[in-house]
This record gives structure tokens, C-alpha cells and sequence, in this order.
């Protein structure tokens, strides 16, 4: 377990339970991390984003039509259930009391638990054209991700904020852009230096390696990363990603002109970033810089 | 589909996404159902209630101990993952491509997602005697339960924010009773003519029958019911359940004297609740009455 992860838990910021990467969060830490929800909601509200919530869920149909299960299919987490008849539930019964296996009696649902908090939005689009400008989306969810892990900064179940831009090719860049410029400065008003670096997503096995290097070679994911577990592998915290068309051609959403629309998104680590705050200010936010407490709880 | 779901979703407060059960919310509904958990808050305060957040998982080890495969095998979400070496990548993939089956691919996590807010909690309080007095835990979590329907009221993911009172059998009971008692008289200050009534929950199967008959006959789930679908069969909003000794005994949870802890917990049904005032006050905040308005708006 690493250091931090152990401070977490003594101070009850972190609450483990018995799962790698799935923690209860302390009152204290939910706070900050609502605070912050908060300073991102005043950029929202000066952008005028349409607000949509979304369960942690995406339905398995659009699931599978998103290409996730080409990239990343180790990450994903379909929503099993039991649909036989009673007479077999003595059995599943007996199953799980002699600790056997039980997963082969149950059947995968219309759902798939959501890898980011923009899948079950596009879908949505699709029913007209946009309106002239294109779309400002504003969505936070529960996410996915089955990586098991240590670090702290990588839980299976984790808040993540978007704005999804939805409008042509050349606004959805340049939008992209501007907000990489935006949320360098924002973040530094926290006391967080992030900064910068050309990404890419971790793309499963040995075709991966041609995505990932295509993705970065045409520059179309951005993140700003801190040290948060270790100072040799910073943690990205924010990312901005441009996807072309890929989710417009997929879902079939036109502009206003009849055109395939672009997207692009920029996504915010809310337990990354709260990671962050504890880690450069103090597990004490009553001790917190006064400049950074007044932008968060003021 | 029902007339309600019909004018939320044509005003967007709830967002289809071709699923029963799994809805977007619009910008309106999640602020009423933000403000109304503010209210609440302003309870939680009062009392001095811990509060912990988890996310909407519980780990397979404690959800197989915690008996919910007994009473509802039939609305438990465990999630499942892709495990298998990249070889068997191209197999999956031409199984999605073709429509067919996939789900035996997969093998069961970890986890499963949690069918009520307070589960994640028990397991933790496991580790040392409660103080004396015992503890107030303050919970809200998305919950799954696999009932796909076209009543808006009855989601397959939800928020659950719940009250947990673990100490003494006396304490909880008492704690359980006064909060029927103020609950009633707290919603109808919202507008919201809750009548309370002796309830039980849907175990499944022939011998399920027992179950509830014999949780009504020793009244340990009371009910808050409000008509929001049809007049006919009125809706929960919250919930009041005894659970006796149940999850102490499961999990190992003693009180400071050592003698094994009982719990109780008050649940509120966020999505439930936020249709009610959608219902009984109309599909527009702004236009509901000024007492409604000055207490979650205010």
C-alpha cells in the first residue's frame, strides 16, 4: 500500500474496503471534492453548459456500437444478473454458501457500467440536427474502469466531470484548445502546478501500441498532470480530448447544416484532483493556503 | 409509457436512453433532487450524523455475506469483465460485430453494484466495539436493482441517501419510531401528503411469501407512500426498517459492551421524492408555492 493511501485511511479521508481501488469517502474528503465541483460549476454557468446527469450506466447497445470493447475491452464492466426460474435459486444458493463459482447462472443486462461520463450523452443527440453553434454539454458520473490497483489515484469506481463540445471540426479544435490554455491558469489559482503533455489512452494489446502512437502523432488527447502517488509518474488530473467524428458517425449526429458533427471533451478527475489538493496543501483543509480556501469554500 | 414519464420527458427532465428504468436527468430535475438533498443535509447536521460516501459498489465477498442473494437473487447487478489473454480479443470482437452472445467471455469481478445505500457501510464498522452510545451514519449512493419498468418511480438506478443507527436494540427502535413521526410532518412541509404504512420488501419466490409476512407481523419496514404514477397503488419515498441484529451478525459489529449491535435506517428516495413535487406541484419550480420554494430554495 503506498504511503499516501495509508495517510488517507488514518485520517478517514479514504475508507478501504477490502477491494483494491474501491474506497468510502470520508466526510472531509467528499467536501473538498464537492467544493471543487462547485469552482468548476461557475465556468459552467459563464459558459452556459446544458446540464444532463446520467446514472453510472451506458445501455449495452450503444455500448457495444462505441468501439470501446476494441480499445479497452479489460476496462469494461457489462451489469450481470439472475433470471431463472426459483426452482434454480436453491442452487445459485448452494453455489455461493460452498464458495463456487456462480457467475455462469447469471446472464449479461441491456447495461454496462459507464468507462467516462460522456458515453450515454451522444446517443441522445441523434434525433435532430443541432442547432446552429452546435451543443455545450455539462455531465458528472460515477465511471468504470476494472484496473485494480494501489495507487490511489487510480480507483475502479471515480467522479469525473465533462464539457462535451459537440459543433464542427474547427470549433470543436479550437474549443479544445482554448481549454487547455483555461485550466492551466484555473488549477494554478489552487496551488496545483499542473502541466501539459501530448497523451494518449491505454489501448489494449499489441494493436494498441499503433493507436496510441497515432493518437499522439495527430495530437488529439491532452492532459495536465501533477505528482500525486509517486514524483516519477505524474497524475493526469484534467484531460482534453478531440475525437474527430467518431461518436457523430457512430450515433448519426449532424450539425445544423446537415454535416456530420465533431466532438470534443474536456474531463475533469474530481477524486484525482481532491487527491491533489490533500497532497500539495495538507490532509487538513482548515490549514489550506487562505488564497486556495477562499476559492473553494468561500 | 406513462403519462408522467411522457411530460417529463417532453419537458427534459428525464432523458430516454432506450432502456426501461435508465433515464438522464435534465438540469431541473437534478437541481430539485440536489435541493431537496440540501434539506436534508440541514437534518444530518442536527443530528451530528458521520457522513460517508461511497461509490455505487459493494464487494462480492460482503454482498454474498450480507444474505440479498436469499431474499432478491433477481435484482442483484454484479459486474463482470473481460480477463482473457489478447488472443482472444478478435473472438469477442466478432461476436459483438455479429450480435451474438458475449457474456460467457466474461467472468465475474470483485464487485456488484449496490442494491441499497447503507451496504457498503456495515463491513467497516467491523474492526473495533462501537463507542458507547453507538454511531449515526449519513449515506447516499446510486443503487442498482434489476426491475426494468415504464414507471418513472421505479428506476433501475437511483439515489438512496440513508440515516444508519447502530447501537442498542432499544436505541435503534426508538431512533426508527421518532423518525416516522418527523418525517411525516418534514415532507408535508414540502407539500407532500405522505401517509405512513406498515410495508414489505419483494422477496423473491414461493418461500419469499414467509418473508414479508413475517417482516409485517413484526413491523420492521414502515413506509412513506405518496400517489405518483397512478392514484391507485401509491409510491415509497422513504423507507424506516429495523434490521435487528441482522448485519452485526453478519459482519461482527459489537456495541462498547461487547454484546452484539442492532441497526436501523431511514431511507429517502431521491429520484421518488423529486417526481412527487414534479407531481404534486407541477413540472415547473418556478411556479411552486412560495412556502415549497423558500425551504429547498431558500
Amino acid at each position: 500500500m503506498s504511503t499516501l493511501l495509508q495517510e488517507l485511511i488514518a485520517k478517514g479521508l479514504l475508507i478501504p474496503t477490502g477491494v483494491d481501488g474501491v474506497y468510502g469517502r470520508g466526510g472531509v474528503f467528499e467536501d473538498v471534492l464537492l467544493r471543487f465541483d462547485g469552482y468548476i460549476s461557475r465556468l459552467a454557468i459563464e459558459d452556459k453548459a446544458d446540464v444532463m446527469r446520467f446514472p453510472p450506466l451506458v445501455t449495452r447497445e450503444n455500448f457495444e456500437k462505441s468501439g470501446y470493447l476494441k480499445s479497452f475491452p479489460h476496462l469494461a464492466g457489462p451489469v450481470f444478473s439472475f433470471n431463472r426460474p426459483p426452482a434454480d435459486h436453491a442452487t445459485l444458493l448452494e453455489r455461493v454458501q460452498a464458495k463456487e463459482p456462480w457467475g455462469d447462472m447469471l446472464e449479461m443486462t441491456d447495461t454496462v457500467l459507464t468507462p467516462a461520463a460522456c458515453y450515454p450523452v451522444y446517443p441522445t443527440l441523434a434525433h435532430a440536427p443541432l442547432a446552429k453553434g452546435g451543443r455545450l454539454v455539462d455531465v458528472l458520473s460515477y465511471c468504470f474502469r476494472h484496473e485494480p490497483s494501489i495507487d490511489p489515484a487510480r480507483m475502479q469506481m471515480f467522479r469525473m466531470r465533462e464539457f462535451i463540445r459537440i459543433a464542427s471540426a474547427e470549433e470543436c479544435h479550437a474549443w479544445r484548445d482554448q481549454w487547455i490554455e483555461r485550466a492551466g491558469h484555473w488549477l494554478q489559482d489552487l496551488g496545483l502546478p499542473a502541466e501539459s503533455a501530448v497523451a494518449n489512452d491505454p489501448f489494449f494489446g499489441r494493436g494498441g501500441k499503433m493507436l496510441a502512437a497515432n493518437q499522439r502523432s495527430q495530437e488529439l488527447k491532452f492532459e495536465l498532470v501533477v505528482p500525486i502517488a509517486t514524483p516519477e509518474s505524474p497524475t493526469a488530473i484534467m484531460s482534453f480530448n478531440y475525437h474527430q467524428e467518431h461518436f457523430e458517425k457512430t450515433f448519426g449526429i449532424t450539425q445544423a447544416d446537415g454535416e456530420v458533427a465533431h466532438t470534443a471533451c474536456v474531463g475533469f478527475g474530481m477524486e484525482r484532483v481532491t487527491l491533489a489538493l490533500f497532497k500539495f496543501h495538507g490532509l487538513d483543509p482548515d490549514k489550506w493556503p487562505a488564497g486556495v480556501r477562499d476559492r473553494l469554500f468561500g
